[in-house]
């Protein structure tokens, strides 16, 4: 049997593990990335941007086997450093002890993932060439190759791993019953920065992921390992405030004085960044299907581009990619089984994260600054602590439970808010929370809705 | 003040409608279509394709002073002819005596509106322009003319209506904060003949819509002047049976004869137009926003592409038109106020009818055969006949009641559907539902939940 042949678009973290689970496999893979090789020429320009990675992530990268340093340089974030407009400081743990979702550079695990790829033989790796055109019958691919003319790339499949603004996908519009779907949240962004301590230590506290909630907007700022957090503010591209609102030096500077007074100790520029940036949309994609003629398919951000609210998204595109590890095994290298088996198997789960990362833009945003909501998340903590197998609360199924499938999280989550809301409502909850009464008639609940997991 | 120019991107019934309103209003109108005038040159090939027109569709045309002479021509349908598959013959009125939907003729109402268009000195058309490129900044749009180079027409404004597969909306995609969606239902369609008989006159009842359910597919026939009818066979695409799954013409026979025993008498050669025919597509387009840098907007299918099944898809392009030309007066031609009041307006509407129709496949090829749905039907009709203030039924909301935004129409039926439940879990409805006792129920449901209208 001749050694069949993939073309991957897209040599970001999803497109290079894809790659490499291929390659092992035992195909050939040409692994084509539009961008220069950041290992060479720096192309973040000094920035550090750093994404969430939890366990869905690590255990996805375990199953193809790929021993990644990048938990080494990660920081881990055990809990929500809330902080409130009169600079009060709350903490909201993210799961039970233990538990953490780890900032990690995003340039550092590509990297990293290149490395291991480079050392596969069955991989050959292109930079600075950029799909331009794509048969999706044939599954041959065109590429501009900076200093070169057009090059036509041959090969018996392809996926497009390239990302939320995939060429790929945008291709396949044109063809017959693709159905597709991109949606513009009312939130844009702009990254800020907190430098690091004269002596390279951390400014605010380092394992916790700092929050300042305001309703309809917010800040937030993951830890870096040099010292540095990486800071996002989220709001509203228009009405007020917005960016488009906020246009003047005297208004922007009154904005963050009044919303984030203990946070301009720290921040470097705020203002001068604010009204340098252009603020960067947010976008849902949903596509259907994900795969082409039995030749062509998409993974990670290209399948499913989804809002950063829920630190899932590479999460979410390495579970892709160990998916369709496992199909290809189980399918025994027969394509015309795999790709609609990973497509039925993964697209429930794009469609859930999708749905929890929207919504966890009020829980950040608004919840998490909110008492009764602080309170509620309590005793799911604490009722879990003493059941375990009957309620897992929703974060840590989305978060730390790598065996409980998005779509499942996402509804067992669903279930168990209609529970919660029946709790809330006991009059005196407030002062009685910690009292028997309330884990017993939760326990009443949790049973008729879930005890045939207990 | 010098006379503004707009550019119209497509000619059929809602750009044309478009153009009359707008040169009305006193601006220049260039009028540019992709085919041929049908006029000149017949493009439909003898085919008869008819569409329903109702109530809103003739409201909008008399409000922007439009005396079509199409009424006049086309069939009034006064309710749905229900073919079993014992060949049985059932009728369920469309709403109350003397409501019907029209048939008409789509190229027939096109004509004359192209006709009224000539007449108007602001307007020129050009047939025969394809659409190449568009500059959203300045609505200036480059065509491609038959024999000619490309040609560049610069204007104050712009519309796209250039229909469900809309280039304009196409070429909004790489526009930032562009939300669309473009969803394919299971479901595609061929169209099969009905001949006239010898005299002229109609095989079947002319007036009405016959209909022959069959769950997951169906069989439609509206009539035409000519004594002919259209019909249309909605199917799955795949599946079983499906147009994928029926290939071979022992199984279509067999398909039509087990399914549509009745209509073997009048269908012209079904088994071979079956089998000769690609079926089309259905899909479903919802984009926000409508329109783009105060200079060009979309209407008709090319804002909101929707599946035929309740007959409301040039009804909702013409109340498009309609609003937009009341919004012209309303604001005094300050098209920084039309363009958002305009979409504002429209989208919800859009949306309602796209949700109200995907709903109504189920009605119409499962529900109009099934005993419990007609007899719901007729207890609403009842009651709708004591109480017309108290309860207009959804199917006449939409249809004959142009007053009632589809938003509202799709609002009101949900909560008459709860009352509607109720009424129909009674014990003994089948036998009861003409007694008073279900009418003073009934009366009692729906003033509680509407009490305010009476």
């Amino acid at each position: 049997m001749t050694q069949k042949i993939f073309t991957v678009v897209g040599g970001g973290p999803v497109g290079a593990l894809l790659a490499i689970s291929l390659a092992r496999h035992g195909y050939k893979v040409g692994l084509y990335e539009g961008r220069p090789d950041s290992r060479q020429t720096s192309i973040y320009q000094g920035k550090s941007i750093n994404i969430a990675l939890s366990d869905r992530g690590w255990a996805s990268l375990e199953k193809i086997g790929v021993s990644a340093d990048a938990k080494k340089r990660a920081i881990p974030m055990y809990h929500r450093a809330i902080h409130g407009v009169d600079g009060d400081l709350s903490s909201l743990p993210y799961g039970k002890e233990g538990d953490a979702i780890w900032s990690v550079s995003r340039s550092g695990i590509n990297e990293q993932l290149l490395d291991i790829a480079d050392e596969e033989a069955n991989i050959t790796t292109h930079f600075e060439h950029r799909l331009v055109d794509l048969d999706f019958e044939s599954a041959t691919a065109t590429f501009s190759a900076k200093g070169e003319k057009q090059l036509v790339v041959e090969a018996d499949y392809l996926f497009g791993a390239d990302g939320a603004y995939s060429k790929v996908r945008r291709l396949a519009h044109n063809l017959p019953r693709f159905s597709y779907s991109q949606t513009y949240m009312p939130q844009s962004y702009i990254e800020l920065n907190i430098p690091a301590n004269t002596d390279g230590s951390h400014q605010l506290e380092k394992n916790a992921l700092h929050i300042w909630p305001r309703k309809d907007f917010m800040l937030i700022a993951l830890p870096n390992p040099d010292g540095t957090f990486t800071c996002t503010l989220f709001m509203n591209y228009a009405g007020d405030p917005s960016f488009e609102s906020l246009q003047e030096r005297p208004a922007v500077k009154a904005f963050f004085e009044a919303n984030f007074p203990d946070a301009m100790d720290y921040l470097e520029r705020p203002v001068d960044v604010f009204l340098e940036k252009t603020a960067a949309p947010l976008f849902l994609v949903q596509v259907f299907p994900w795969s082409f003629n039995r030749r062509v398919g998409l993974i990670g951000d290209a399948a499913h581009a989804i809002v950063p609210f829920y630190g899932q998204g590479m999460n979410c595109g390495f579970e892709d990619c160990a998916e369709l590890d496992a199909l290809i095994g189980k399918h025994d290298h027969d394509w015309e089984q795999i790709f609609p088996a990973y497509e039925n198997a993964r697209k429930p789960n794009g469609d859930a994260i999708a749905e929890l990362s929207k919504r966890n833009f009020i829980e950040m945003s608004d919840l998490s600054g909110d008492a009764g909501f602080q309170l509620r998340k309590k005793i799911e903590a604490k009722f879990s602590k003493l059941f375990p197998k009957l309620w897992t609360p929703l974060y840590s199924m989305v978060t730390f439970s790598p065996d409980v499938p998005y779509s499942e999280a996402l509804r067992i989550g669903d279930e168990q808010n209609k529970v919660m809301d029946k709790i809330m409502a006991l009059p005196n909850i407030e002062d009685d929370w910690d009292e028997q009464y309330v884990m017993d008639q939760l326990f009443g609940l949790a049973s008729a809705a879930f005890g045939d997991r207990e």
